[in-house]
């Protein structure tokens, strides 16, 4: 029953179970928690042969390096060819670094601030920047420029990517427009990967601002849920065939396929920006840790391996996904109370609930000992302007935690969607 | 015989001979490389147990966290333990992160350009910030106050410290000093320990600017040469007792200790500093990689594993040194045309030759196949204003390498010193 349309009496009678529902939930004393976009350990227990693979004796790259003393700013050459088929271009356009690709990306927007970027006029801290951030996004994309002062713009997000018209707009217009964020991928946290009319538009769309660019975080390039890698097309080769060559930057990591934490992080852009980028990161460091990179190659062997160790993750993860999508069927389909997504990769559900009841919902899970991602996380400035979007992680905890947590999130967003209605 | 002191036909027949001996042995087609602090294969052979000692089923830390997935901003508890005996203070003043300390360095100057310090009135890009280099010093270090727009201003060493007089005026007058880099045991590169009193000294002196920072880079705290590490005070108690409980931030790696490139590298400061660093670094990273961290821990087990570890260095290490300083004596002793240090530990020796001769000495190395480190790479701005110091870098090559390379640096520095002699 569509309860948007539905009498009074209808939803009341829905409003008094879910209370009554949650009545009961609350005296359970769980301890549960959905927020973190986090492998489980069984996923990290697929990549513990990492452990050992590297062993006495085994510390030259094939350059013929010690892979244990300093250097290397770039990344080794086996880990640079490695990564520029996961990224698909060419090793020498490759950066392999350390754990964390969230640190190249403050890294990119930190030293852009302070010292410009190639094509630019200087520090974009004395150009009053601003970048795009469809909207809902990434919380740590959203921190960095927050952090920085670079202002955030919302774009709406749509099944093909962030909406053209609203962004072509803004870059056309405005110089101080620098960048947009993009996860062109099973998108954070709504699932949506990029069509090639969105990539090739964004490569070649005019721009106010000859320094613009795009941060590229293909966080789940390989991060599929049964079907295989959705495919995408190649942003980078975009750019150059548009004459825009520097407007891409490319993140990734291993950090959702192998140890989050222990993982490789790598980018990719132009000749131009890789030069720049090596410049600047140069007084930071005298080079990542090889022997790490060293064990993803021997761990890997090429990209086939990559896919094959993902289709492992795909087993573990798919029916967490699957148990998510079950419970909120089975509580709100119909109801008009709630949409949300089916991804086919990444590692989020992403639900939209009536305006003006996503902080309550969050609020009456975790009065029931359910943590769900704070209401506007996903929004700029943790502002989500019509308070509606809860995203749900739900690769951590098992089915069992999940199936349990589910059923105090759907009785809290009938509980609260219900109460709107009636109110209004 | 005191070449200063001689007569011109003494003079000119060492330079004759020096100059045949030059002659003689840019014939031999070298090719060496003196310029480079790195450990030898032979060093790094020593921690080789390190890439196996955290295997399958070993991925938990103390407090149960699972050391492969995300989290740890400050570092695993058992690695904070292990570096707060290495440092000299408490755990919760550690923080442990990637294999880098010169990123931790980087880190902290960047941010308090951009954001200010504990203590201070805001960014410090907005106060023509300065800093005092002793020198000669290390050249990362003056790189990144070049990088960063911090003015850098010389101070001579002395064998207790840089010279306090010259530090205390330069701290107490003027507010945009915000800084002084040390190097405190076997200085980078002249080998000086600083004593008791400097220490107190530097942290009790008045300061002008209210967010002073000594930046002490005891990058070489357990690397000793023989007999056991010098002792140096520690900086922040003496820097507490004085009421000035943020002064000072230490910094440390096993970049030297266990794989230069695959090592640990750890701060430590006061809980303000502590808590400031940490909020700085959330926008940049989720967490260190705590496996090798671990890997440490399991290695070393404690400070006394260090300390026992370091002698093992030191037996590779010191006969490098010694061939060194027997080179020079040899050539050089009582000719008054140089002098150099005899270091307790540390990776360099320091050699100052006649003034205006530094450049031209290392030219005729290269000339003749070995690599010396620039003249002027131990100032800031890569200005020696003599033009007199030459770092040697005896720890990568062999002993035999050395041999042959000493060979050739002490006849260019008899020849072109000689060379002044008779312009003059």
């Amino acid at each position: 029953m569509d309860l948007t349309q539905a009498d009074k009496d209808a939803v009341s009678a829905r409003h008094k179970d879910a209370a009554a529902r949650m009545d009961q939930l609350r005296g359970r004393n769980l301890s549960l928690d959905m927020t973190r976009g986090k492998p489980s350990p069984e996923q990290l227990d697929l990549a513990d042969d990492l452990l050992t693979c590297v062993t006495h004796g085994e510390t030259k790259s094939e350059d013929g390096t010690d892979l244990r003393n300093y250097g290397g700013l770039a990344g080794i050459p086996e880990a640079r060819r490695l990564f520029a088929a996961f990224l698909g271009t060419e090793p020498d356009r490759v950066i392999v670094g350390g754990n964390s690709s969230l640190t190249m990306m403050w890294d990119v927007l930190a030293n852009a601030m302070s010292f410009g970027m190639p094509d630019g006029d200087g520090p974009w801290r004395d150009q009053a920047p601003k970048f795009i951030c469809p909207v809902p996004g990434y919380d740590r994309h959203f921190a960095i420029c927050e952090r920085l002062g670079i202002e955030m713009i919302n774009v709406e997000m749509t099944p093909d990517g962030p909406d053209l018209d609203a962004v072509r707009a803004l870059v056309a217009e405005d110089a101080s427009v620098k960048g947009i964020w993009c996860v062109p991928k099973y998108s954070n946290p709504s699932g949506e990967t990029y069509t090639d009319e969105t990539v090739e538009a964004l490569a070649s769309m005019p721009a106010a601002a000859k320094d613009f660019r795009i941060m590229w975080d293909n966080a789940y390039a390989v991060h599929h849920l049964g079907n295989g890698p959705a495919s995408l097309s190649d942003i980078l080769t975009a750019c150059e065939k548009a004459g825009n060559d520097n407007r891409a930057i490319v993140f990734g990591s291993t950090s959702k396929i192998t140890h989050a934490g222990a993982g490789v992080a790598v980018m990719a852009s132009s000749p131009d920006n890789v030069k720049d980028h090596l410049d600047k990161i140069f007084y930071a460091m005298i080079g990542p840790d090889k022997i790490n990179q060293m064990r993803h190659v021997r761990f890997f062997k090429d990209m086939n391996g990559i896919l094959e160790h993902m289709k492992k993750h795909a087993e573990l993860v798919a029916p967490k996904f699957a148990a998510v999508d079950e419970a909120l069927e089975k509580a709100l389909g119909g109801t008009g109370l709630a949409t949300w997504t089916k991804p086919e990769g990444g590692y989020f559900v992403s639900v939209d609930v009536l305006d003006g009841c996503a902080k309550k919902i969050i609020k009456r899970c975790a009065d029931a000992g359910v943590k769900i991602t704070p209401a506007g996380a996903t929004y700029p400035y943790g502002k989500d302007p019509h308070d509606r979007n809860i995203r749900i992680a739900p690769t951590l905890p098992s089915v069992d935690e999940i199936k349990v947590a589910m059923t105090v999130l759907t009785a809290a967003i009938e509980e609260v969607c219900t109460e709107k209605l009636l109110e209004s």
